[in-house]
């Protein structure tokens, strides 16, 4: 071989991703991913946290991680007290903190999942979990939702059928308290179901709660590692309540399985950025419960926003899913409408959405759904972004044909 | 299945790592892994960076990364200008912020490697990269090293083997400037000479410039991705002239092979730590050469207090690879010698160090080696642990005999 016409591509291996493109920067009416509210960041509470932090303990960053692989103690700390609102009693030795909850997630696929095993998960769920399971060749078979979360009979139909072909699923994944993307709260009597089940076919509930911070309304039943800790590991994240880009998230289970997990972080980073989680554990160690309902309200503000925006434009040619809390709006078109075909054209108008299959367990049968992010726009661009995509959606489907009760076709002429 | 005698663990995926130990801190004289000088870590400068970064652009938070996958434009420009001094010139689109540098070589890896495939690593090596290799099922062939670095002809013999054997390695790994763990600077001939021997085998050099920094003397060769960006990834890290908490690393690479790994990155992390990058960026920005040149003088004290003590404990017993940078110290004991004998009884004198079949392709055959970090330690505990060290290793093995020229049996009595 010669220098002439060589190309690293020729080494690559098998199975990439495709090459990402260039980076031209966000969309002007932003409604994908799990970002944030801009103006809900306390930019200056997190200035003087990071400060004082760095100032009392900086000597400690020239350790990999002075309180060892588990994660600094303070965060832990914090992790802790509010997961007592959750009706977790833990204390920091169970708890693991990890870049973000996707890590959390992939470090318990890696500890329980095997290529070709089955789970069991929410049929609309969580894109980057549908993903990972992907990659890992793991069977990902979807159980219903209603407007309450997982749907106690159908998911024990499963279990016996998956029974009888002598199928164990390692485990159940599930969102119980604000669902990604439906934004449902599991009742307790469903949650006890669901305990109940675990026991009967020796399968393992993993619990993600990324979101169960940013309800609406007090009183969300316990969390189910509040439950029964020696069935479920829980997952949860700073990326709601605080900042996506601080990439905190954490992980709480019993040694058993703690200590594995901590072994597999090291295997896959060597800790979690320090200053991230001094600055969040100083800021938040006093001020979590303030800032969670200061956003929440926000957050409020901007969901009613939206609905109006969208019951306006869209009228009955779309169903919402109420989210009692969270940052998503799941949206049903009519059977048949593919969202994927406004895809192209409301990019052309700055507008992006997350489409239905990506958040599906079964892919293509969520064609006529639709994910908006209301959380970091603000409420005019949710107004006039709503109201540009059902232009777009008319242009494009003939649907919707009101807007406002009055008759698009006249409007746009 | 019943609720009783239900375990967790049952559950388990195969190849797992053995559980982590709960932790219990560090040791008194600490000399393994790449910790820093905690003298030189700027507390202030990183708490004035930091506050300014997040009260200018602290909203930039409520998003994954504000400018793009490639991670914080500052940051990407610090390193880009940094390079210069290497011989590179890069702008900031040419280079990936990664999670540490361990992150960095996790993506190479990926993108370049499948199950059974080899390559070339210098005899003595990274720990962490070995281990990355044997996790992946790749053959990891070492090739031997000198005061220099690599040796080519033993290397090109490799390469002329292996393709008489139909094995096209993938990549050499390789360390060129300042070698962990022998310290060593690759001189400019031996550079073009890698790079020949690149473009005869078809092989890409990987090129880990993690300690290339922190040298001790001005003048080092060019980076090799300044003399053929097309045939080398560059990776390099924050971990060693900042701070190993930090987690901050980065990839250099032409936009065919950089593309793939910010893929690859997505599908890893959603990013890496905002704060981190900000206060990095902010405080590097601006101290860079006057940061690295206090703490290459500072290492370059405790190396020689390091050195004064290994002579004195040990003598003739030990040979040093005198390292032109960074921060470790390679020591070999005579041959059969098992340096492992020392760990427990070492640690329980509150000694720890790295033996060196870890850091070594052949593994077992580098028993006789051992790795000593001078960054982390005061003058004074490394005066104190390698003279305690040396007390364990007379006591376990009667070597050294003398210390201080003084007979050691007579000293102990």
């Amino acid at each position: 071989m010669t220098g002439s016409h060589f190309s690293l591509a020729q080494l690559f291996a098998d199975g990439l991703p495709a090459p990402a493109p260039r980076w031209t920067g966000f969309a002007k009416y932003n409604f994908i991913g799990g970002h944030n509210a801009p103006e809900r960041i306390p930019s200056e509470g997190l200035a003087a946290a990071a400060g004082a932090a760095l100032r009392r303990e900086g000597a400690s960053l020239a350790l990999y991680h002075a309180n060892g692989p588990q994660g600094l103690l303070a965060l832990r700390e914090v992790v802790a007290s509010k997961l007592g609102a959750r009706g977790i009693k833990a204390d920091a030795d169970e708890v693991l903190i990890t870049s973000g909850s996707g890590q959390g997630i992939d470090l318990v696929n890696r500890l329980f999942l095997n290529r070709g095993d089955s789970i069991i998960i929410e049929e609309f769920t969580y894109a980057g979990a549908l993903t990972k399971l992907a990659r890992l060749g793991v069977k990902a078979i979807g159980a219903p939702l209603d407007s309450e979360g997982l749907e106690i009979e159908p998911l024990a139909r499963i279990l016996a059928n998956l029974k009888r072909e002598g199928v164990t699923p390692k485990f159940i994944y599930t969102i119980p308290t604000i669902q990604n993307p439906t934004g449902s709260i599991l009742p307790r009597q469903r949650r006890e179901a669901l305990l109940a089940l675990s026991r009967e076919y020796g399968v393992l509930l993993f619990e993600d709660e990324c979101y169960a911070d940013l309800t609406f309304e007090e009183g969300a039943p316990s969390a189910l590692y509040a439950l029964d800790k020696s069935r479920v590991v829980h997952i949860g994240s700073f990326s709601k309540t605080l900042s996506p880009a601080l990439r905190l998230g954490y992980i709480v289970a019993e040694w058993e399985v703690l200590s594995r997990l901590i072994a597999l972080k090291r295997e896959t980073d060597s800790g979690t950025g320090a200053i991230d989680q001094m600055a969040a554990a100083e800021y938040l160690g006093r001020n979590f419960d303030a800032h969670v309902k200061g956003l929440t309200g926000a957050l409020r503000d901007k969901l009613a926003t939206m609905e109006e925006a969208v019951a306006r434009e869209f009228g009955s040619a779309v169903e919402m899913w109420r989210p009692k809390g969270g940052i998503f709006l799941w949206l049903k078109f009519p059977d048949g409408f593919d969202v994927r075909r406004l895809q192209g054209p409301a990019e052309k108008r700055g507008i992006v959405f997350n489409p239905g299959p990506e958040w599906a367990a079964a892919g293509e049968a969520a064609k006529s759904y639709m994910r908006l992010c209301f959380a970091y726009p603000s409420e005019e661009e949710i107004r006039e972004g709503v109201a540009a995509l059902a232009e777009v959606s008319f242009a494009e489907t003939g649907i919707p044909q009101l807007s406002a009760n009055i008759g698009r076709a006249g409007r746009s002429l």
